[in-house]
């Protein structure tokens, strides 16, 4: 597969160089759009905008849409007048709308001088859809039927008005409303009789969501019911569009790696790494990383408090990493879980008390279990099984006390992240934040702090300090 | 939508009970396969296996397909000989082999005993691919052509054998030895002639993979060419199965959710986390807890060998949890990063170096930015502006220098997380480890370390402790 495309676009690029156009058109067509944009990506940009001119209408709409914004942005003001209204035309909706978003006013409105008044009032209308709702990545071009057709009158139909649309293979049956009264698969259509009317063999238990629903609700509903392609209607339950499902793919994709952005502290981008400049992703790590350091500091200052109990014991400092190390990750561990859960619709709001519940158990059982192995090896490699140890000024250390005051606080530190990881990302979702913040290096910050406080109060209350 | 699912339940619930199973079977047809299973899977273990023998073969073996495994065990020792075999004919046979890998031994013998043997030779070929292979997803319930076919011939053998196929959109054309020769949509056919020749409109640039690939990769194949379905051929380049869209979505996604809970030190998990036991969330994440407290101890040892210099200046230590939080943040930034465009194919084994150069470049930015941030701070809050601080025991303390210390430390911690957090991903993945588990816990293990490691080596020598 692989040798098979380099060959091609080896081909292509001597094509090019030799100027034999008609024989470079013919060429650029075997490839898919996706790999003929990526080619097109890497040479110069008079080359890219003479290739541009060169192709087939619908080939160059096709591949225009997987072009970078950038690079849509350049050939858009190489193009004529003439041009850009032939592109419009042939690019679907929401592809127009996607480019259109990522432009310069001035561009934006030359492009929409030239759109003629359908296309024009149609993209405003997609524009003014939320962002990352249902309505904002659907596309309008679907297949309508009408109950009283027959099977046969519906495959003409799809014949005739099918080549422009996202999909042939579900059409959608309205009323006179354009309300949505059920689907029919082209499947369907195959093993149904000519005669038989859609009205009987349409399915209307229909799935179906609003433009104003959130885009990674509709894809996970795609994506639960296996479905090729969902309708979204409007305020009245009006049938507006559809998303399909390698949109729903995007989506999804999209959406894991924001939320993995954010949970690993990163403000989210959409834009693949390589092709993020070394500003734009400075720009995504430094906010968190100096508000991170801000809060940091407050376990400073809960250390320089107990300075004092430090200077008697100087192998408490010793443990310090160890239990804030622990403490972080057991947070994390559960903030990340309630998150994906919640991303994946696998945790309502209404789980809440189960999630606390389930976690207090595991938070005691991995307590328990990381208290006897810090105790094994405090008592084993710290102390070589020796109960007391004399100090170098004298003092007698009671060493068995010093591996308890660690191991309660292991457990303590534990059960609190174990607790917080549940509630933070749950509680951010409720007040309408987005709970992927909330993941490991935020509740670092507040476990470390509390970590910190239980180990000195444990520590004055046992060792009399 | 979920008033209309909420509503269809409840008669079905008081169908059942008033035992009207007529009704009940008439009912349940109206909801997806999915729905049903959840439904189902609320009942008492009496009721499901009563309903499933109430339900037609073909609507069983869809919502038993879509039953957690525990469920498909209990149902299969209820059902008869006869009826397993039923149900075995009426499953694909991925549904098949995913529910025979849940399944006890004398459990799957029994099933295998009431296969035909056509269907016992085909589940064990699919038993053989290595897990997580692109095999182990693929259905073989293909649709085959022939080159010498006309369009009508084709259409005619897709209505003749497509109902029992995962998709009719899609259909191989092979030639005697079964090698795949070309593709045909059905959308293709619909705009034909009837005359047409297969071999005429088919594409031979296809698209395909082994069944021994990655199944994320195959995953990321369908994505980016959005397809419906993906050819997957053996070692002699043979069609033997398909992967369709929607298995690419649930591999998307059980790829995303593993690597997430790879990345917050957790042992991955295929089940939902309301569905596992407190006993597995224990065992996914006590692992991981023990191996980071046990090399955290490193750390710990770090201090204990600086313990000296902590004497002279006690303030040191009131800047550890910042210094090693912040240099955690960094790395767990980048290696995240890099492990999600590694996922994603966006970063390739090849792109080392570029990663390397990029991260540095944002490495000098961010540590840059912070070092300022941390002087003013530290300047500002430790010191209220003073240069030098008289301590209780008499010795002047040079505030400056300190503060010059903690940022050398930063920029320093900075930058090697970058770089470890780049290279730990990508040579994981050159040894044949998963990138994912070099993600923020392990790398915030060995920055803690490096950071203090710097900070007392620019202590001592700033400091002349």
């Amino acid at each position: 597969m692989s040798e098979n495309l380099n060959l091609i676009i080896d081909t292509l690029t001597e094509l090019l160089e030799n100027k034999k156009y008609a024989e470079f058109m013919q060429e650029i067509d075997k490839l898919n759009p996706i790999d003929a944009a990526d080619f097109l990506s890497l040479l110069p940009e008079n080359k890219i905008s003479l290739a541009f001119r060169l192709l087939k209408k619908d080939i160059a709409a096709e591949i225009f849409a997987e072009l970078d914004s950038d690079l849509q942005e350049m050939i858009i003001t190489r193009l004529s007048d003439k041009e850009i209204k032939d592109m419009l035309e042939e690019l679907y909706i929401d592809d127009a709308v996607d480019m259109l978003e990522e432009m310069p006013a001035n561009a934006v409105k030359r492009v929409m001088r030239n759109a003629t008044p359908e296309t024009r009032e149609e993209i405003n209308r997609f524009l003014s859809y939320p962002e990352k709702s249902a309505g904002s990545v659907m596309t309008s071009e679907y297949i309508d039927l009408h109950k009283s057709m027959t099977c046969e009158q519906a495959v003409a139909r799809i014949r005739r008005i099918g080549l422009d649309k996202e999909t042939v293979y579900v059409a959608y049956v309205t009323d006179e409303k354009r309300i949505l009264q059920g689907v029919v698969a082209l499947k369907q259509l195959l093993f149904a009789k000519p005669e038989d009317l859609i009205g009987d063999i349409m399915d209307t238990n229909v799935v179906y969501a609003h433009t104003h629903d959130d885009r990674e609700t509709v894809a996970n509903m795609i994506s639960r019911y296996d479905m090729i392609a969902l309708p979204i209607v409007d305020k009245e339950e009006r049938l507006v569009g559809l998303v399909t499902v390698d949109d729903a793919l995007d989506v999804l994709e999209t959406e894991a790696t924001e939320d993995i952005e954010k949970m690993a502290a990163m403000l989210p981008s959409e834009k693949p790494y390589l092709k993020t400049s070394v500003w734009e992703v400075w720009k995504q790590r430094v906010p968190w990383l100096i508000l991170l350091m801000i809060t940091a500091t407050f376990t400073g200052a809960i250390i320089t408090h107990y300075e004092a109990a430090i200077g008697t014991y100087a192998i408490l400092t010793a443990f310090l990493p160890m239990l804030m190390n622990t403490g972080g990750n057991a947070g994390g561990q559960t903030s990340v879980t309630v998150i994906r859960g919640l991303s994946l619709d696998e945790i309502a709001m209404g789980d809440v008390l189960r999630v606390l519940w389930k976690e207090l158990r595991v938070g005691v059982l991995c307590g328990v279990t990381l208290s006897a192995a810090t105790f094994l090896k405090v008592m084993a490699l710290d102390f070589r099984f020796q109960a007391t140890t004399v100090l170098e000024n004298g003092t007698v250390q009671n060493n068995l006390l010093i591996a308890a005051v660690i191991c309660a606080t292991v457990f303590g530190a534990i059960i609190f992240a174990k607790l917080v990881g549940t509630l933070l990302p749950i509680g951010a979702k409720r007040i309408g934040l987005d709970p992927a913040v909330m993941a490991s290096p935020f509740i670092t910050t507040i476990v470390d702090a509390v970590t910190l406080i239980i180990y000195f109060a444990v520590a004055s209350t046992l060792l009399g300090i």
